[in-house]
């Protein structure tokens, strides 16, 4: 994350990561305030995924994508803005793609990144097809409630 | 692609990974005019990625995500608002991820899959790198020519 | 409704319609996390009308009028982008309309299907016209109020 | 329509209204130039479904549903802003609906007028659903060739 | 004023105009929910300028306009998109202009009304003068405080 | 007008206001390249309105008003941006008011120009009406060709 | 600053300055209410660099660059639109620039004014390598204590 | 600038800095393809002020910003969405600022380093006088042309 304060977006992904029961490590690094210290994480790290979760004109998630040929997904964070931050993920030049998601989505990025984990590992298929089961059981479970009710 | 008219951008995308040895097949199918056909075409599949494009209200990708665990890669195509199919490709409610790449940017999702398949596959990881490198020494090229010229 | 979230502007629309005399029924289902119940929901009735609410990328209304002829209302739902919903739900493609009411406008969605229904339905139509007769006392009310007041 | 030049849209609409065996009459008249011309026309009409073409701050769907109990179908027409029409006609106040379609979707408007007859009309239901038929076989014919040509 | 939600921004107007020495006489009526009394009030009225005051999509600035040669002052009121009803109120088509002032800006719409009084009454334009050397001697005051406190 | 390239605008004010016998000067002065200039004509003119032109950040029309109590007409002028130009006009400071018209309007700028003469000019009042009048002719004419045509 | 409502982002500037240990004298002055104030002003400093902050249309930054050869930067104020004051201040015509920072950073404003000066003054030099440095420890030291936490 | 296609932007820039006897060096390098030759050019420089000139996601300004303690001017370049390029550039995070100038203005961009070389500079800053003084002539030579012309 490129700042303290996207922590809550960042805890998002580890949360569904955990729970699908995948390794992450956390960072705070800054693309304009400390380059450095994002090359040598992103380049000595051997993980399969980056998750660059940024704010404003959220460089990160691109600059992320410029020291590595994984995989990088970019969560653009909210502010008083919002188009800023999602339009810098989005918009990336031909040749260095970022896979954005949504403003603070957080989960999804770590949905996303265990997808394109399940792509080799069988296992994680399975645990994702779970997960879904269980989101499709609860918006039944809400129907449920909201016919009686209304 | 949802349209015909998305050709130029499936094309970009299929370019791509055929430059880099990968196989992909294409459709026209229609979240809104053929969802049966959407269906078919995801569920009959065993791909390890899904490149979805369409423009306007841009349901496509998020559709093909809701039936299928492999990973989906979003591209919005420009029109005459552009930010309805932006945003409608990048703001998936939780639990349902799509990857966006920018508007129009074929080459970034086909780039993007391949990414995705080198998890698994370190020879596409070399050729990836290849391409970068060669995308690399095009700037370095084209610095060459502007810092003659002007 | 996309998510239980979307209760409150739904119920705006069961309460306008419950005004006028006309049945209707709600329920939750999400074009990206239940596909399925969605199809099941929409085939399975005999509606006149479908009533659609989701909010950011907004797929259901486009998804709901892809599986039925009857005339579908679309309800962006609020957010912090806001024009991701409104936009998703206007800009439908060619061939496949929805009849899109404003931000969090449940209500105007429950008037619009009355309308709709009114158009074979007297008695529906005498109702909106006292419906609409009691707005404009409103407002002459108000009027008078802050004649006095200002 | 609120102007001549919107007549490429209307058109559109009325195309599709003929092919589907529906009647319809067209005129301009401005909700700010003929204010007069529209409440004479719309008060003066018993047609089922009103259409509502008008460009830049578009009040003319608006006026239109004022003058009517019938149900109101506004088509933003785009220019150099875009938004300005399109937020006017979909973004219609509390008991007034105007029932919205995209830009320039003079088509969309009249599919949607069709609907609505089609509630207390079966034959036009059996067109629409003609309709629909060759618009999927469209879709699965441009398929067939892309899929040969890529 | 569209609806008495608008009074406080209306109020504005009405403390600045007699705080000028000009008298105002306030009223509600929607555009869209009493259309004949909109036309009842501008045609009953020998005002020498309109105020309209509406949010959303702010037909009634465009409306009275349609309705008298009188200039119309036209004022959008915030909401949740705000540029909905800034866009609606300025975009006027070619032929009935509205001059709109900014979001909630009762205050300036009072203001423009004086400076339209004042081009046929000096007494008026003296009291502008004054009122514009104490906004000027207000912003130099705060100048001086700020000044001192930094 | 803030700049020569602003003369087509300009001169759609021009043409309106010597059509209804009213005379008017035009002038080049930037707000930002010539402010000098800019009071100099401003404090030296007597005029009863101003009409200010301008695009991108469009100062122009604020400074004019900052410098005369006179009524002052702001137009701002397309570019690649748009929402520059018309929200710089738009959202003046409460003190300052100025009157915006639509993009590009300089028809509708010299047609408000006209009703706020005419506050004070019976004869201004006639040929409005009487251009009011013609303006809703050629709308009965557009009409009634197209309801032959279509 | 245009208004003394603007102090707090001023207040980031002068503080920035401060500890770089470079002088600031700070001001209230309205492009528009004060206009002769704000060329007193800068007429009368020998200013290195400027810093104008101001909301909504937001001319005081390029009133101030009209005024003078020095550097000038702009701080758009942040409001319930945003677009209109970050518009404002970067869109400035050929010829006067405006050097903008993102709306509400005084910091940066202060920050970019020290850069400016540091071209002539190795001293400011240091203290920003310094400043840097520290902002980099600080986001290392946010890094060690997420890591921990997460 | 971050692509060849940038050229016409940074001649833009070039000329001016010429005209005013300024040198300068040019040269492609992207932020995205090749941030090691950025941080080469960038460390190995010892130029006063950067131009940094890209569009899109446009994060090179930020990152030339992040590499230097010496001004930065990011200059923004128009595409299909022009809000990505501008945000990008503008809403920098706090402690690293860029100088942006507006859309494609390579020329101010030049101006704006002429200025900040002119804090040391009296030379130049008597260049920049003379500059900005034939700008007014300019502009009053338009406006003897246009007073005859309308």
């Amino acid at each position: 994350m490129g700042s303290k304060s996207d922590l809550p977006v960042a805890r998002k992904a580890a949360d569904v990561l955990k729970r699908l029961g995948l390794d992450c490590s956390v960072a705070v690094a800054s693309a304009h305030r400390t380059p450095d210290r994002v090359a040598e994480l992103v380049k000595g790290s051997d993980a399969d995924v980056f998750i660059a979760i940024a704010g404003m004109s959220a460089a990160l998630p691109g600059v992320v994508a410029s020291l590595t040929q994984a995989p990088v997904i970019g969560v653009p964070v909210s502010g008083n803005v919002n188009l800023d931050a999602l339009l810098s993920v989005v918009q990336m030049p031909p040749g260095i793609p970022v896979a954005a998601v949504g403003l603070d989505r957080g989960d999804n990025a770590g949905l996303l990144a265990a997808q394109i984990i399940a792509v080799k590992d069988a296992d994680v298929r399975k645990k994702l097809a779970a997960y879904r089961e269980e989101m499709a059981e609860k918006v039944r479970k809400d129907s449920a409630e909201v016919e009686k009710d209304v």
